[in-house]
């Protein structure tokens, strides 16, 4: 889905009004039973023989995925990763603001980074209290992650955006965990690389 | 297949030396089927009734991804996260050596990170022709990307981590690029906040 929302948006930036399932799928690399398979999961958009309304395909998937509505993040970890998650532009087009950034390096108590003022982690309690946190990125060390996971769920947060490099032991139902493994991408990459040799 | 390298290796590290595919079934959250017959596709590493012997699948899946031998990465923007790629020690274990991290920005010429030279990006042919470079990680704005990428292939660099929120348009078949959005990830997580709610 939201590689669906990504490319949609790509068409819409181009100007594209209306898309058949054959050239969607050409454009995406997918077949396109596969396209008008997964549409019709969330609720059939197509009409046969006229394609998708790009527009109202974009906005219905970006319901689906819960765009509709801000998601306020705060930052767990504020080295190069946490920093360089702060200044990703497009997250908050996609309406997920970052609204503070925490770590345990007193260096950096104070440290603006595009106007968000760091904050030191023993300010996290009266944080959640002052502020709504929807989403928590992770991006501290892995043998505090655990630790850190429970204390954010303590404190009301229900999803997690972990980059620490092992996935979480949440026993938690209602908390919803999404790890990132960049190493995985990158054996991915290095797979392909030996596939392609063959 | 990351995935299984990634599992595999957890287990190695406490100590498990035979696993069967329903206990790694239940740790995966896979069904155990998919397990057989993932691990099926890639020679038949198990013996009925006798489970896998961890060691030996971590070895062969790490042939298999090409882990085997060293990987020289390049990285092309110096900014929050190209530092913390370079930063990241995880990769080198795996056997991706970051050997050199580029930018225009005259301001971090010089500048080291982690031991390693900040290089301006009009070295890049120079550097190129005197190390072997086996992967180029792109971390600079979208605008520029895919300029870069053609350069990179010019210079002989057949593997492209691509960071730049624009999925790459590299006609040249012999080209490996994965692609990472991280958005796709958060949107993922935003649609299982959704999901939970009901």
């Amino acid at each position: 889905m939201p590689r669906y929302y990504r490319y949609l948006g790509e068409l819409l930036d181009s100007g594209v009004e209306r898309i058949s399932s054959n050239e969607l799928s050409r454009r995406m690399n997918v077949t396109a039973s596969q396209i008008r398979q997964d549409l019709n999961n969330f609720g059939g958009f197509g009409q046969q023989g006229y394609g998708y309304n790009v527009k109202y395909l974009y906005d219905e998937i970006g319901k689906i995925l819960g765009l509709n509505e801000q998601h306020n993040i705060i930052v767990i970890g504020a080295g190069n990763l946490g920093q360089a998650l702060a200044n990703y532009v497009k997250f908050e087009k996609l309406g997920f603001m970052i609204i503070g950034l925490f770590d345990v390096n007193p260096a950096l108590k104070g440290v603006t980074v595009r106007g968000l003022a760091i904050h030191m982690l023993d300010e996290l309690e009266d944080f959640c209290k002052r502020r709504k946190v929807d989403i928590a990125a992770l991006t501290m060390p892995k043998q505090t992650a655990d630790a850190i996971a429970h204390r954010l769920v303590e404190n009301g947060i229900r999803a997690i955006w972990n980059f620490a490099h092992v996935d979480l032991e949440l026993i938690e139902e209602d908390v919803v965990v999404e790890n990132v493994h960049l190493s995985d991408s990158l054996m991915q990459l290095s797979y392909n690389i030996v596939k392609n040799r063959r």
